[in-house]
């Protein structure tokens, strides 16, 4: 009989948002169990938050130093096998490289961390010692972002030229973070976020995205940032024209200020012989515009004969049955459950996660963060290079 | 420390569909553990479910019967305290008559029988005892269905005058029966799905839909039924004129032959100031239409203060991260959740559980089916009572 | 060098609606000049009318009977060669009749006239003594209705099996007929409208384009009428279902009282091999839905190569510029330009100009608005004969 | 009685796109006659052209310079009265200026020259002795696009601070220029279409676009060009970021190499108290996204209460009726009747037509397409300033 993976958590208390997609998009598919957590520093929000989780007090801890140091006492068959990490930024990379160091499997938050160079002392310590390390892109679950994948790599869109990518949001309007909501806060203070707001919270995503389906670097990009509110730190706003390794351009913008939208992260790829165009927003649909015939409506689907493998296993309904955000970070932790299946102590295959963005992924996002604000700084180009 | 409700399972084996949908719903908001199941009358196929569920052998059982009386037999604080019934609808009654007599809370896949007359003894045997009923009208546990029936109960559309509710599927275009696809099969053959196809599997949807809504009955009805495949003992087609308590007038459509559609459930209803609108493949809008004023586009989203209290506590994540099937089915888990919390067997408050349909709705859906299938035949117009 | 085409107009005065449309569309090509008039019964209303329009006084006539006896009596070359007719419904076939017997060709607004037995008395006349006679079926003028037809006659969407067409229309939601407004007070007064108000008014056209697309006869329906407001006396909201002659079933709506609703006619057909979906208020996109195949989007736009020459050779405009509702009337107006150039009174082909509907869909018409109103009396099936 | 306005072209020959489009808009309202042209330097073409448009031999000529001293020559009440200049690019100042200094009102198409300097030119001769100038941004007329800076300009957005304008097509995806199609090689050959390719055809609607909405100016921009074909000399691709005058960014892109896209010019507009955002393919829509409350949906139609009366009088037909682009460039031409109606030889009130672009715009554009070349020559921002 199949047991479920063991799955701890630092971060995530009450106030928190991140923490609970994570719990309910590790439950879905019954892979995994929340069996130990730091989920706060407030004692109280802790133990709440455990309580209401069904996390046992003993394995209810003060700290993420704590859990790491009782989890590994555990006899292995009741250990944690893996820490998702999702406090704010400062600490993704501390608590990822002591999880790591100590043999669990992580899955972090993005971003990676607060710098490039902090991120890197990660990178190194996985190459020495293999642990499998995840990124949180729940994008990069979706279905339909494998599909666009796959067509970009199959040639449907002949030689790549143009990468538009957005992601306009509107909950920054306001200086919310004056009024204590919790998000805004952390977000905008750049002792948890690190170097930038907007660009490390969702220009990363962009970006990543842009990356994984074009299946091409950034090589280069030229970046402009601002801040609309009185005594924000960060940047709350911005846009870049980039360059990828195999010659093809874009725009990349990334707002938190764009009154009146939600969360609408789009990516149209153009090549010389077709375009496709996907948002998150209406996630099972995918557009492929070839040039001089009629648009294609791809849709998401268990089954549907037009997808690709990656695709269509990675869809749970049959089309027209909508599956969302949580069903794709859901993806996300079947491609760990099986990785954690098939791994041991001795056969750790590498750092990655088939399926999963990696350490790879993580040091991009962080040279694009860095080169954003550097550009920025600069009025120049950047390279991205890790 | 809260614990996990225990919930048990017929039918969901090999080569099922709805079984895994509720596993994935139940899942989702970590209140629920399968702990036990009849998943197949097939032996293999029943145990290699249960292993991969994570069933333990003991509490496998062979048949419903079987599993109702081991239950039954298991200690108070082990015993399944939810049975989810996910087999061919002849088997539905039988099953929730003798769980729900034993005493064990019962969530029935719809149509709640395979006539009215059977359903009615159900109901009979609820009130003289009793227990905890739900019927898996998943729509209606979507969040802008419940912003619906509140604009509607608000006033806000003035006095109701027609309601278009309309279900137009594919993927009966093609005789898939005869090619053994195991969904078609039992779905088109009366045995096991009862006097009607179509009507039964789909339209029951639409009608509960347009009742939830409005808040009115549909008093009568006018159907034709249609069969398009040579050999087709039962409906996969047909449309209806209504009419409901209040007065307001309407048509009805399902339909599972039209080429190209996937599951475009849509429903429209108009007063005497506005009109709305929502369909299934976009279930996080309601588009709002004041007579003689802009159109509004309401969405979903944690927190958006446009919603009724019961269209936002039925969100999870902020607006923009779509929401889905999986979503809306795991809220009626969720209420179910919150009854059984609160019920005990000195408890029960009634054999409804807040927020899902319940006998009341299975037997106006055995009504309709009956209504539908009488009218086709009579030509006439046909009551819809209980 | 080319010279314009001469036409004449009955009715279009000020406060009218559809007289202004059918100039600007007959303007659009630069095809016709007008020339003459009896814009309204009102002398004031008419002159003015003629002067804004540079209709010459000496042929701005104060009735229909005298516009068709002057422009009789003026030379060949200077003669009236189109008498449009934009009346209300009770005029269409007296002028019509006395103008064709004239000998000039007539463009009549829909419906044909207020009955089957009048509008018959004019096919006689027409089939005696040829004369162009053309219906002012707008929405058969937009280019992806004529791609529609062409895909169901090319046997793309296979054997037919379901046509639903719908037109909803929020307008007559309040009684404004009692408040003046010109367009409501006629079309909801018997004696102008005829028989039926919304079914005249717009099931027609919701009907003339099924039996367009499909290229078949309804031959029988069943229909429900109904009037929302205290006084009207005529159906302002009605619904069928109907057979078609070569097998296929459907159901039709229109409505007035669709609060929010603007002019949002639709059809959808499908077949045992694909659908496709039309919607007036995005004339330029068809849906084409193969069964197992991604959707397709097909666009309007001059040259587009995927269209059929009878869909490009209505498009003015490269794909993406959007073309409408004048543009689909302008459309029926060229077909007549291109007809009377090949025409002399020694040569009239018949009585049908190529492109429009004439008078055979006129009866066809007439035959369905009786067939709905007598069913809806009787509550029985009607044949849909001429 | 009311006389049309005669009107003169200067190209639109056979093989031309955009003089048929305006000959279309001139005619839909009855304003206008054309009454001479010199439509092609081949004299079979302008032949071939003025008989099929009913020009009559005597007034088609063979050169605009003789166009303009024949027509001077005619009496005041025979004589052309306005003169529509559809040539290639480099003729737009040269005949404007010649037609202005002779006393004519010109509509331009868009650029309105081929440099800065050359237009300046123009500019003075337009102070120095008024007359009327318009430039064919077309999309100016439409009626949305009104009521998008209606909303900008009463506050309903508050500060402005983003501004987004885009506009994709897919045209010159392969090199077609290189196989004789007539609009590709102009447009790519800079001895006809000066500096830029992209910018000047289609960049410079949307720099307009974003001006006009936003009632502000943009001050300096940083662009990047591309040419994606071996030997196109112009740009066919390009994205500039810009500042307005009063504290406003924004991004703006063009190209005519994304494959699959049509004409799918888009502006979005965001304050710190609403977005809006109109696309030029679906343009009777707007919408209006207030903070914190439901988006907006609001719609063109003549009477719409919603509507200012910029736009409402912009509309012909209620809502649900669609206008396209043909409407939209007639809006231009109806605002030219009212102003040429108004004025005399005595009487010209200024070099501007009210509600058409005039030569201040011709300005801004000229000097967006120089600092587009600039910027992308240098690297650096680029004041746009005229």
């Amino acid at each position: 009989m199949q047991q479920r993976l063991r799955m701890g958590m630092v971060g995530g208390g009450e106030g928190a948002f991140i923490g609970e997609v994570h719990r309910m998009a590790a439950a879905l598919d019954g892979q995994f169990d929340l069996v130990c957590g730091a989920f706060s520093r407030d004692s109280g929000n802790n133990q709440r938050t455990a309580a209401r989780l069904g996390v046992r007090p003993a394995r209810t801890y003060a700290s993420w130093q704590q859990l790491l140091d009782a989890e590994l006492k555990l006899p292995a068959g009741e250990r944690m096998q893996l820490l998702v990490i999702v406090t704010p930024n400062q600490l993704h990379v501390p608590i990822a490289l002591a999880a790591s160091t100590a043999g669990f499997a992580v899955f972090s938050e993005k971003p990676a961390g607060v710098s490039l160079a902090q991120t890197q002392q990660l990178a190194s310590q996985l190459q020495q010692q293999p642990a499998l390390y995840g990124l949180a892109h729940t994008y990069l679950g979706y279905p339909m972002v494998w599909q666009a994948k796959h067509l970009v790599n199959s040639g449907a869109l002949g030689t790549l030229r143009k990468i538009y990518v957005e992601y306009p949001q509107g909950w920054l309007t306001e200086a919310i973070e004056q009024q204590a909501q919790k998000q805004a806060s952390w977000r905008t203070d750049p002792q948890q976020a690190g170097s930038s707001g907007c660009m490390a919270d969702i220009g990363t995503h962009a970006f990543g995205l842009a990356e994984f389906i074009s299946g091409q670097h950034i090589t280069r990009l030229l970046a402009r940032l601002h801040s609309h509110i009185d005594g924000r730190q960060l940047d709350d706003d911005g846009a870049a024209f980039f360059d990828t390794e195999a010659g093809a351009s874009g725009v990349l913008m990334a707002s938190q200020i764009c009154a009146g939208e939600e969360n609408a992260l789009k990516i149209r790829l153009y090549g010389d012989k077709a375009g496709l165009e996907w948002q998150q927003m209406s996630p099972n649909t995918l557009w492929f515009k070839p040039h001089g015939a009629p648009a294609q409506y791809l849709r998401a689907g268990r089954g549907n004969p037009e997808l690709c493998s990656e695709a269509s296993s990675r869809c749970r309904l049959p089309a027209g049955h909508p599956e969302g955000y949580l069903e794709a970070m859901a993806n996300l932790y079947l491609d760990f459950a099986r990785t954690l299946r098939a791994s041991s102590p001795d056969n750790i295959p590498s750092s990655d996660v088939a399926g999963v963005p990696g350490i790879h992924a993580a040091l991009r996002g962080m040279a694009f963060i860095e080169a954003m604000v550097h550009s920025n700084q600069t009025g120049q180009w950047q390279a991205v290079t890790v």
